[in-house]
């Protein structure tokens, strides 16, 4: 809806300013959290008008969500583990998902789209919307009965997993190996992509 | 080191007054965040003097701990459920958390507790020394190995079930009957508490 201009022609800039705004957004959002922040503090932090901010981004959910990008798409490295190996699908995506959060490159951003997830509407419908229908799609491809409440299973112990070892930094959990913490959380969403999760089963 | 003098006298309203401050700051750790919450602020709410706040709760943090005061102790129902029955413990852990979770009574509580647990540093110190000590105490007691892991992974699940059933109400793990969520986390659960979490075994 905002009409922009300058958006061609050289231009030396303009990559390098949306990224500070971004690099600001992310700083902001992460440090305050989503409401807190506001457009014209990011402005100021980032060096520019917040009218440039506003004609780059809109509004302040669509930075929000250009800021707090993921580093990969979780649906997608949950199909091609359920395509490759779904028996192994638990171990994969406990691997990811620990070797993003401990990169020290992405922590930043993923601590900040959890901490908003739990104050704030805005980025709870966005967690929503972007990673957990993707999610759904993926096990529904797959075949596996509930998907949508396999889903939400999965993301449950994932949520949980990244405030117990990164946001509260539980120890021993928040300086376990990898592996190990890999090892003792892979069964768990195993369970959740295709195990049993009924009570109707007679099992042990 | 405030002095307050209205405090003396006939004074009917004392508990009263304390379960209004209570009541105010509740309702605003809960809405605002820990952080954003003022003295000041509560005070006004509960329609009492900042001075008298401080008299009966001497800082914020005290404040907090009294006014999220849990409705039950985590470390005791696990101690219990291991002195009983221990094959069954996750299947207790698990309806327990989900029936105080699910009443209204207890839920706005719960909320400003774990939403000030992940964005800031006193709560989730709280969190660590009321909640996590207990649990690792249980497990100690019951003889299992890694306890203080184990408590961990428990909290890992059970945080990021009430993330993703009451805080972020993600559908439909957020609407489900309580004995089918219980079933699907019960084993979950079970494992941490007293199943294999290493990475070791050769199990399947």
């Amino acid at each position: 809806m905002v009409s922009f201009k300058r958006r061609g022609g050289r231009r030396p800039g303009a990559t390098d300013t949306r990224e500070s705004i971004l690099a600001a957004a992310r700083e902001a959002f992460t440090r305050a959290g989503y409401r807190p922040a506001t457009i014209r503090g990011i402005a100021a932090a980032a060096g520019v008008d917040p009218a440039l901010v506003m004609h780059f981004f809109g509004n302040k959910e669509t930075l929000f969500r250009e800021a707090m990008t993921l580093p990969v798409e979780p649906a997608a490295v949950l199909s091609r583990a359920l395509a490759t190996s779904p028996d192994r699908a638990g171990e994969v995506i406990a691997a990811t998902f620990l070797e993003i959060w401990d990169s020290a490159a992405h922590r930043d951003s993923l601590l900040g789209l959890v901490r908003a997830s739990v104050t704030e509407q805005a980025a709870s419908d966005m967690f929503r919307a972007t990673i957990l229908d993707g999610i759904e799609h993926a096990l529904t491809e797959f075949g596996v009965s509930q998907p949508r409440l396999r889903g939400t299973l999965l993301a449950s112990q994932l949520m949980g997993l990244a405030m117990a070892r990164y946001i509260l930094a539980l120890e021993p959990l928040a300086s376990a190996p990898r592996p190990d913490v890999a090892a003792a959380v892979a069964p768990t969403l195993q369970r959740y992509i295709s195990g049993d999760i009924t009570r109707e089963s007679p099992r042990d």
